[in-house]
């Protein structure tokens, strides 16, 4: 198993294998079917939403925000992230592999200024 | 800067210092406020929830599905997780560090059957 | 004021009143700007969803659910409603006036079979 | 069936008519199951927020919008209406009986200050 040692950076295939395993363990491999994976993240996107639905404009870095409130607000993003690499890999998806093929096709779509390509670095 | 060769796993920190290098060629830091990243993160759920919305349940595997859906849904996929991971970076939380530690919540809040801690693998 | 009795139909200008009137009776009104509720309105469909997530398929008229879950969901879906209310008010957008509208329009965007225009009824 | 004349306003009956009559005349009766409706929902909601997603706070009634903009606003406002109001429908849901229900609900869990309560006006 791919291990995440204090500081290495913590990859996909990991919180792949995590949120596998953590399902295998409660046997909630019944309840993962895309759809209803898909259905849980809305769910928790729409908790992320709620941590910034009353606070108008928010500065970048949260500078003026409680740490509680960061910690809460990491939590949040870590469930969406958690579901989204469940329904990647229920899906078949190798999201890692995905992501880094968009980013190639929107350095295509949305060329850099001043440059042939977004890619040249 | 993190490389991602053939054969590695990709981490979430070279997704954090491709988006905003990204960003930053396109002089769109400016645009990359929280929220505005958050809103563009809930657009890019409706359009992952498009992908899904006539069809039912799915198979898990997508088995049923034509090649180019496949590939569709794995850059939709890939704009959340895009998006994700600015929106995390411009407020200043490390995602990969706060997933791992939500796994760790998650299984302290849903032990496994037959264990006293899920994490003892 | 607009009344609702007993057998009549629930306008939406009704529920924009009713919205208003309870903003303004809490002092609320300084935190209703149109991106505070979009989120809240994002906020609400992950309440929605999350009574779906773990079901799959759910029959029509949910007619094997419990009561309680039925009303429960009256609920969620009200207050997606509320706030969609609230956010056109607040946009200065004739809600009712814009969805009849775009009834139209989808009716020209979607011919209905065997018709020269599917208001034609 | 329920009239929308000129000066009228919109009912949520007559949306329900309007929208059940649509897939009705187009054979889609057969897609409109709770989570599909739900997803479509989600996708509008997506919609919904591309458009307020790069635009900083915006100031309440619009005043610095185009008018195409705002007329493309209440398009998507009324999309999501629409599918709430299609999914209601489906479920068995009275929806402007239940937004009503809410509204008193909500009055009693955040009382109005200086009001025995809100419903009192």
């Amino acid at each position: 198993m791919t291990k995440a040692t204090g500081g290495e950076s913590v990859t996909l295939d990991l919180l792949k294998e995590k949120t596998a395993e953590f399902a295998k363990e409660r046997n909630w491999d019944q309840f993962h079917s895309p759809r209803n994976l898909l259905l849980a993240l809305v769910g928790e996107v729409g908790e992320l939403s709620e941590i910034f639905q009353w606070r108008g404009e928010v500065p970048r870095g949260l500078s003026d925000w409680k740490e509680e409130d960061k910690v809460h607000l990491g939590e949040e993003l870590s469930d969406v992230l958690l579901y989204l690499v469940r329904l990647s890999d229920i899906c078949g998806i190798d999201l890692g592999k995905a992501a880094l093929r968009k980013v190639g096709l929107n350095a295509i779509k949305y060329p850099a200024a001043g440059k042939g390509s977004s890619e040249q670095t």
